[in-house]
């Protein structure tokens, strides 16, 4: 299996610097003394489509030949790696075909829509949602885009680590959400090479612990009914992802719900900023005493700021 | 009565710069799609306190000669401006004395209390906050900062724009929301020595409209029952805020409730900032149609973005 290197994530980063936002790097006072840390936010809340995914849907589809790319990109997906493909083939003037579960959020429908993708829906199963992709790449040549376990998805979401390293200098530590891999493996491929001497944490939300149990196992385990508020964390560990945390990822942490939700909540208070929980992970696993930062200096990966405003945890 | 004049701000940002954040410009694509304009918000959400209130009150504290500072200063409030007195006061390490109604949110007190100032709770009306602050003032010699019709809290807010106007260069329109007046005055007086050519436009809930009134009429009428989920623009209008608001302000308009809610969500959802409702009216005021943004380069000061989560209106 062929894994992303730095120079990959190098050449993601000049492939797609003038497509993505070059998102800013928050503190806090407030939280550094509540955590007795020193901590940088990385804030891919304000990326484009509200997350991270843009980086690597973007760097994914501009890595394809122009023959290719001229039929069309394709995946399956409810959440945010829709919109944010979707988006990247406007972008370049490409079609996107997205497959998506048929009971998926009205918001998140009209946000794919509004990029001028075409939707086919499905029933909501992962099965349905395969042999659906299936006939759309069938019948149109498009190419599949993976949200994580594509090697061109990896490399651009290595750039986000690469910003934070590049802006704010060597950390003693950076602490990354972990769903299905992407972003924890890109940012350990970016830290190992960026700033050698820096641990890299994979925090998961305990209700959907499935990387954990691989890491501890050094096997691929597939999640098995994970239930957590962090929603953007339920998917299964990728292949590539998890062969890239055997060799880069320093240690993973596991948090309770109720973590997750009193660092969703400090971080809206004390920074003012929004972020979905799969971003408060991380703080979850400070607060929860998981993680020491004391006299450390911690980057943090606010991977994005999309929830349902009619649904909030508090 | 003495007016400050643009001379008075750049004072105060001299004073005050190295206490005080200097906050982020932020720009939308997407709100710039859906209003037609091309508009650059000013983020005192992210301000020390969680307001714009932070800078008049340094300015304030720092104004004062050593013998008098030595004696404390002091207010009533049940807002940001206690907070913001409070920890101004600290970092100078002067003594602060706040009259807090004693049914102020309990959020509010331990602000205050966390910043080490000394609080003296009265009933909740605006004659015992007035005389329970003579009593504190004649006990202890302290000065009394007023929240908007200081002279130097004022000059203080008018740093605000200062930053914004020297970040992003000249504006055809800067828009404020009105409470009290110390922000819009402050803001009234930095654009037009900045930026002559600007209009300055003040919005204000129509639920609390004593500024219009008072714009309209050329006469000082105070707010009667003034009712609007923008809390931080309950207050009347000060006198020296108005003298200032007759020479300097261009526009005055009002706008519905249900618009500053469809503002303040559309920046919590578009933006992934929390802001309060006073910092959304201005928004508001282009939602409904009262402010023309097209072909216009407009600034808009979100004043803070102290909510209280347990009880927000979507």
């Amino acid at each position: 299996m062929d894994l992303p290197q730095y120079p990959d994530v190098e050449a993601a980063y000049e492939r797609i610097k003038h497509l993505v936002h070059h998102t800013p790097v928050l503190t806090s006072q407030s939280i550094d003394k509540i955590t007795g840390g020193t901590l940088f936010f990385k804030c891919e809340n304000f990326q484009k489509v509200g997350a991270f995914k843009f980086r690597g849907a973007c760097n994914a589809v501009l890595s394809l030949p122009g023959e290719v790319a001229a039929r069309g990109v394709a995946t399956h997906s409810s959440g945010n790696h829709a919109a944010a493909l979707a988006l990247a083939a406007k972008i370049e003037g490409l079609k996107a075909f997205i497959v998506m579960p048929e009971n998926a959020p009205e918001i998140k429908k009209r946000a794919v829509a509004g990029y001028g993708a075409e939707i086919t829906f499905c029933r909501p199963t992962l099965q349905a949602r395969e042999e659906m992709l299936r006939n759309v790449l069938n019948k149109t040549g498009a190419t599949e885009i993976h949200p994580y376990n594509d090697f061109q998805v990896i490399s651009g979401q290595g750039t986000v680590a690469r910003e934070l390293i590049m802006d704010c200098g060597f950390f003693d530590q950076i602490l990354v959400p972990v769903g299905g891999g992407g972003l924890m493996s890109g940012t350990a491929i970016a830290s190992r090479h960026l700033s050698p001497a820096c641990k890299v944490i994979a925090c998961e939300p305990a209700g959907a612990d499935d990387a954990w149990r691989s890491f501890r196992q050094k096997k691929l385990i597939p999640s098995e009914n994970p239930k957590t508020i962090a929603d953007g964390l339920l998917t299964s560990l990728g292949k590539r992802p998890f062969a890239i945390m055997l060799k880069e990822v320093d240690h993973l942490v596991t948090v309770p719900e109720k973590k997750i939700i009193e660092a969703m909540r400090m971080i809206w208070e004390r920074m003012k900023i929004i972020v979905e929980p799969s971003s408060a992970v991380p703080l979850a696993a400070i607060l929860d005493h998981k993680i020491d930062v004391k006299g450390k200096k911690t980057g943090i990966i606010l991977s994005g700021g999309n929830v349902d405003l009619d649904h909030l945890p508090f």
